[in-house]
C-alpha cells in the first residue's frame, strides 16, 4: 500500500461519476443500519427530542373529579323539581359547598352550579331555580388523560404541547433516542480557525460552523474535530478514529478528483466508496461511502456545493436515523425575471432572490459560482431544474423552495441598479424605523436598474448616468427608456468619483492620460455601470482608445471590488467613489461630482413602504450618516426630480 | 388597601370584558417600550440569535487571488496566439506553476489553465493549444465577501449560512440582542411539581414546562419561578420581584374573575390593567397589563386557553422585542367533515384533525373543552372562525392553520369508530415497520365509524356491532349501511366484554340484575358505541328497563374512561374489556366474547398504507402483543370477512 504524499502523482484521477442524486441517496440509505441507543431524560428538557417508544399515561389527569366552574357543589337529587315557581333552598354544608374551578368534588356531592345561577339568601342559604343533572360541570377523572392511554407515539419529535401532555400523564422522564453524533473533520493546509486577520494563502475555516449549526437544527449532535492539514495519513487516522464513536462522519474538503483530494482514496482504503460524483450543478464532487459500518460523506470545499450536499446526504441520514420524515420547505410560484439555462443530464440548483412587486413574486437568479457564500445568505429560495430540462425562459412561472419566510419577502424592498454605500445606510435606517422592513440590493449597474424598473422586477434602482448632450444626470435616460411609464426619480446624493490608487499614489496617476502608460494595470466596472460610462466619457474626451488601457476588459461589479483589487495589488487604479477608497486606506484623486438618484416605480412610491423609504431619505439621520462617510453631499436629498403617473 | 385573603369576598367580580383580540394586542404593543441590551458572543454560538446592528466584513474572502481550479498558473500574455496549429510550450517555473483549487496565484502570474487542457510534454514542459484571457479561473480577492461590505443587516435572526458568511468576513464574534427574559410564575395551592404519583386534590403543574418550551422556540429565555400558592400577598410579591429583572412576566392561572383569581387585582394594585377578557372561545379569561414598565400577562389555567393566549400575547411580544415579523404557520384548504357552530361576536378557535382521504383533506373538529391538553397533542391544525361568522356547514371548504407538517398528515392512517387498545398496538407495530407512518384514532363508537367510512372521512373504523336477528357481528350492519360501497371488513380480534368492578367486587355484581339494586351506580358508554348496544341487548334479554339503571345517562367515551370511573369510585360497575380492568387493578366478570373488526375503505385497502396495515395485523408480533394484554384472541386476525369493489 502506498502511503500519504507518496501517492500524490498516482492518485491524480481526473474524472468524477455522474450518479443521479436520488440513486446516490438510495445507495447510502440501503447500506446503513442505524441502531440508536435510548436515553432517559427529564421531560422538561425533552423539547425536540425523539421518543424511543410509545409513552403511556401513568396517572390520570385530573386524578379526581374536579369542578369545571366557580360555584357550588350540590347533590343533583336535591334539585329535582326546582323551577321559577318552586325554588329550592339549600343549606351550606349539607346542601351545598362552595368550590372554585379545579377543586375536588366533596364526598357525596355530584353536580356543580355556576356562581351566576345562584341566589344567595343569607350567609348559610342559597336558592336555585332550575334542577341540575348529575355530573353537570364536573371534569371527570381522566377527562384530559386516562391512565394507560398512549399519550405520544414511538419515534415522535416532541413539541412544547407534547411535554405538557407527558407531564400531565405523570411522565417526569421520557425515553428518547440518543442524538446521532456527527463528527466534522475540516481538512486543508491553508485553513485557519476563524480570525479577524488573515494572511495571504490562508483561508478561514467556516464551513464547519455552518455544518454544526445545520446539524443542530436537524436534531443531531455535531462534534467539531478541528482542522487536519492536507496529509493523507493524518486525515485517514482522523477518519479511523471518528467512525468508532460517530454515527456519521463528514470530511470537508478534498472530495473532488484533484492532486490533494484524498477523501475518495481514504474511504476506499478503509471501507467502501458508494458514490464519487453526483449529476448536479453545483455540488458534483461529493464522496459517499461506508467505513466500519458508518457512513462517511466527503463534502466539496466550495461553500455552496458543501451546504447543498450536506442537505442531500447528512440531513437525510439524520432523519433516517430517527425514522422521521424530512420536513419540506414551503414553496411558492414565482415569475422568472431572467432566462435560466441548464445543461441536459445535470440537475441544476439555482439560488434566487424573490421580490414581491405589485403583488407578483418575481424570482431572479443569483450568481451560480459555488464559492460565493453570500449568495446563500442573499438567496430567498432555490430553483431546481430537473436533469431533463434545458432551463426556463424569462417570464415563465417556476416553483421556488423558500429559504426565507414569505412574510419577510413581502416586506422587502427590492433595490437594484448601481451600487452605492448609501444603500446600506438607507437599509439600516429603514430597519431602525420599522424593523419589519428589509431592503435588498443587487448590483447590475445603472442601465440594468432602468431595465429592471421597466420590466417591473424591482421597486427601486440607483442610477447615475451622465448625458453628454444635455450635461445632466439621469433624467434624459428615464425620459428615453421609460416614456409614459408610471415611475418617479428621487434625488439621493451627490458623490465624488475619482481615481482610487495605492497609498501615496506610487504610480503618480492624476488623469486618464496616466492610465495608458506602460506597466499600469486598470480595473474597470461591468457593462451598464454608470462609472464605466463615465470612464468611457473621460477616454473619449481625451481622444484615447479603450484598447490602450491594460485591464479595460476586467470587470468588477462594485466600488468595493474595485478598491479591493487596488488594495490587493492586482490593479494600479480604478474609478470609484471616495468612501470606499477611504475605508480601505487608499488614496483618492477626485475627477467629478455626480448625481446619484433613486428611480422608483410609481406604485411603490405611493405604497406604505415607499413612504417610509422617502421619509428615511429626507431625514437628518440619513444626511448625517452619509456625509460622515466622506465624498458625499446630501443637499436636495429626497427631492422629486421627476414623477409621472400612468393614470 | 385591603390585604390578601381579606379581599376575597369583595374581590368577587363576576364579569370579564369582551375586548376584540386585535385591540388587546394593539394596546399592549402601544404601551411597551423594550430597549434590548447588546451582548457580544462567539459567532459559532450565534445560531438563532438576532443581530444588534448591521455587520460588516472585516476581511475579504478570499483575501488573496486564488486558483478556482486544479491546473497550472500561467502568464496570459505568454499564451497569446496559441491554437491547434501553433501550440505554445511553457517551462515549469518561469512559464507555469502547478496549483490546486484555492492556492494563491504566484507573483507575476495572472491566469489559470485547467489540468484537463494541458498536454504534459515532459516533467518540465507543458503544451497548450488555446490562448487564455487574464484572470481566467481566478477567484479575485473579495469574490465572496469584500471588506467593508454589509454581510448581515440589523435585527436579523441568524441562520446556519449566515454564521458562515460572518466568519468568512472575519467576524469571530457578533453583537446580538440579549434574549428577552420571561419569568413564568405558576400559581395555585393545588399544584405540585411533576410527579408520577398524584394524590386527590393535587394537580401536576405542567403548563410552565409548555410555556418554557414555546418561549425557547421563539428565542426567549424562560425563567421558571416555581409554584406560588393561592395567596394574594405571595403572588403580588413574586410579581414585584419578577418585573425588576424580566422583560415579560407570565402568571398562570388566576386570570379569570373568580374568588381566587388574584391576577387582575394584583396588576391593578402594582400597575395598570389594559385588558381583562378577550372576545375569543376558548381563551377569554386573560389579563394583560403593565407593571413598572414591564408587560404582565395573566394566563388562564385551562391548558388550551393558556397556550392560545401565550401565542397571542407572549409570542407577539417576543417578536416585538426583537423587531422581527412573527412567522406564520403554513395553511391548507380542507373540507369540513362535521358542522361547526360559533356564536356571534366571539372569535372561535377550533382544534381539528386532518385526514388525507383519497387525495382530499378532511378536517374534523376535536373536543372544544379547554381543559383537554391531549386535544392540542392530537390536533393537526386550528380553524379560526371570525367574530362575525356563525360557523360552517359540513362539506364547506375551510382554511386550516397547520400544527403538523403536511407530509406527516399525508402519511397518517385515520382510524375511527370503536375504541380498542389493540389500535395502540397496531400503531406501534406500524411505526416499527415504517416509522414514516402514523395511525391516529378517534373514538366515535362503532356506528359513528360506519358513518365515517360511508362519508369518506376515515380510512379505517373499528366496529363490534352484534346483530340480534342473525346472531352475528358487524357484517349485517355493513351490508345495510354501506350497500354497494367499495369497502372491506377485516377480522381483527375476539375480545372478552364483562363487568368492570372494584377489586374484590364489594357490591357482588355478577349479572345485569345486580345493577338495578339500590345504591348501585353504573357508568355507561356513549350513543352509537357497540358496548352500549351490547348493554341494551343484555337489559332487553332480561326484560329490564334503562330507567332502572342509576347512571344510564352518564356517558364515557372509551373503555379506559369507564375503568377510570370505577377506579375513581364514582361508579360501581361498567361494561368493558378485560385488559383495561386488568391495567387498573380492577376485577372483571366476563359476559361475552365479541368480534372486533376493522372496516376499511376499498381504496385504502389497495394502497401501500393499507397493505402495510394488513401485514401488521397478520404478523405474529401483533398476535403476541395483543394476547399478552389478556382477554383477547387473535385467531383469524387479518381474515377478509367481506370485500366489495365498487368498479
Amino acid at each position: 500500500m502506498v502511503e500519504g504524499f507518496g501517492r500524490r502523482k498516482t492518485m491524480r484521477k481526473i474524472y468524477l461519476e455522474d450518479t443521479p442524486l436520488q440513486d446516490a441517496q438510495k445507495k447510502i440509505v440501503d447500506s446503513v443500519r442505524f441502531s440508536p441507543q435510548v436515553e432517559i431524560i427529564p421531560t422538561r428538557e425533552a423539547l425536540g427530542r425523539v421518543t424511543a417508544e410509545p409513552i403511556y399515561a401513568k396517572v390520570s389527569m385530573p386524578n379526581f373529579h374536579a369542578s369545571a366552574m366557580d360555584g357550588v357543589a350540590v347533590k343533583a337529587e336535591m334539585t329535582y323539581g326546582a323551577d321559577e315557581q318552586h325554588p329550592v333552598r339549600l343549606k351550606r354544608g349539607e346542601g351545598y359547598i362552595e368550590v372554585d374551578t379545579g377543586d375536588p368534588i366533596p364526598d357525596g356531592f355530584d353536580a356543580i352550579i355556576m356562581i351566576e345561577n345562584i341566589h344567595q339568601i343569607d350567609d348559610e342559604t342559597i336558592e336555585i331555580l332550575e334542577a341540575v343533572a348529575p355530573w353537570q360541570h364536573i371534569r371527570p377523572i381522566g377527562e384530559d388523560v386516562v391512565v394507560g392511554e398512549v399519550i405520544i407515539p414511538d419515534r415522535f419529535k416532541l413539541r412544547p404541547v407534547d411535554l405538557g401532555a407527558l407531564l400531565a400523564g405523570g411522565n417526569v422522564t421520557v425515553p428518547v433516542l440518543r442524538k446521532p453524533r456527527v463528527v466534522i473533520i475540516p481538512t486543508g493546509s491553508e485553513l485557519i480557525e476563524p480570525s479577524d486577520t488573515v494572511a495571504e494563502g490562508e483561508i478561514i475555516e467556516f464551513n464547519g460552523a455552518v455544518f454544526a449549526a445545520y446539524l443542530q437544527e436537524w436534531g443531531a449532535e455535531p462534534i467539531y474535530h478541528g482542522i487536519v492539514p492536507d496529509d493523507y495519513a493524518m486525515i485517514r487516522d482522523a477518519v479511523k478514529t471518528a467512525v468508532q464513536d460517530a454515527d456519521l462522519v463528514l470530511l470537508n474538503a478534498g472530495s473532488s478528483a484533484g492532486r490533494e483530494d484524498f477523501t475518495v482514496h481514504i474511504v476506499e482504503e478503509l471501507g467502501e466508496v458508494l458514490t464519487h460524483g453526483v449529476a448536479t450543478r453545483p455540488g458534483k464532487p461529493v464522496v459517499v461511502g461506508m467505513v466500519d459500518g458508518k457512513p462517511v460523506i466527503g463534502l466539496p470545499g466550495y461553500p455552496v456545493s458543501a451546504y447543498l450536499n450536506l442537505e442531500w446526504f447528512a440531513r437525510m441520514l439524520v432523519h433516517h436515523y430517527y425514522g422521521l420524515l424530512e420536513p419540506q420547505r414551503p414553496r411558492v410560484k414565482a415569475t422568472l425575471g431572467r432566462r435560466v439555462v441548464s445543461v441536459m443530464g445535470a440537475e441544476d440548483f439555482i439560488r434566487v432572490t424573490i421580490g414581491c412587486i405589485d403583488g407578483q413574486y418575481i424570482a431572479n437568479p443569483l450568481t451560480r459560482a459555488a464559492g460565493v457564500t453570500m449568495s446563500m445568505v442573499r438567496a430567498d429560495g432555490l430553483l431546481r431544474i430537473p436533469p431533463g430540462d434545458l432551463g426556463y425562459e424569462q417570464g415563465e412561472s417556476v416553483e421556488i423552495e423558500l429559504y426565507r419566510p414569505l412574510e419577510q419577502i413581502q416586506n422587502t424592498i427590492v433595490a437594484t441598479g448601481s451600487h452605492d454605500l448609501t444603500m446600506d445606510v438607507l437599509h439600516s435606517l429603514l430597519r431602525k424605523t420599522n424593523p419589519e422592513r428589509f431592503l435588498v440590493s443587487s448590483h447590475v449597474g445603472s442601465m440594468g436598474g432602468i431595465l429592471a424598473i421597466q420590466k417591473g422586477e424591482a421597486h427601486a434602482a440607483g442610477v447615475h448616468l451622465f448625458d453628454e448632450a444635455t450635461g445632466t444626470y439621469n433624467l434624459p435616460f428615464v425620459q428615453k427608456y421609460l416614456r409614459g411609464q408610471d415611475v418617479a426619480l428621487i434625488q439621493l446624493v451627490y458623490r465624488q468619483q475619482g481615481w482610487i490608487v495605492k497609498p501615496g499614489n506610487p504610480k503618480g496617476i492624476s488623469s486618464v492620460h496616466d492610465l495608458v502608460k506602460p506597466g499600469i494595470t486598470y480595473i474597470n466596472r461591468q457593462r451598464g455601470a454608470g462609472t464605466r460610462l463615465l470612464f468611457d466619457y473621460l477616454l473619449a474626451q481625451e481622444g484615447l482608445d479603450r484598447e490602450q488601457i491594460y485591464g479595460y476588459s476586467r470587470e468588477a461589479v462594485s466600488h468595493l471590488s474595485v478598491a479591493a483589487a487596488v488594495a490587493g495589488g492586482t490593479a494600479d487604479a480604478g474609478l470609484g467613489i471616495y468612501s470606499v477608497a477611504a475605508s480601505m486606506g487608499l488614496d483618492f484623486i477626485p475627477v467629478s461630482e455626480e448625481r446619484y438618484d433613486l428611480l422608483l416605480s410609481g406604485s411603490f412610491l405611493r405604497s406604505a413602504q415607499g413612504e417610509e423609504l422617502l421619509s428615511c431619505i429626507r431625514s437628518e439621520a440619513f444626511a448625517r450618516e452619509v456625509e460622515a462617510l466622506g465624498g458625499y453631499s446630501c443637499r436636495d436629498a429626497g427631492k422629486i426630480v421627476y414623477a409621472m403617473s400612468a393614470d
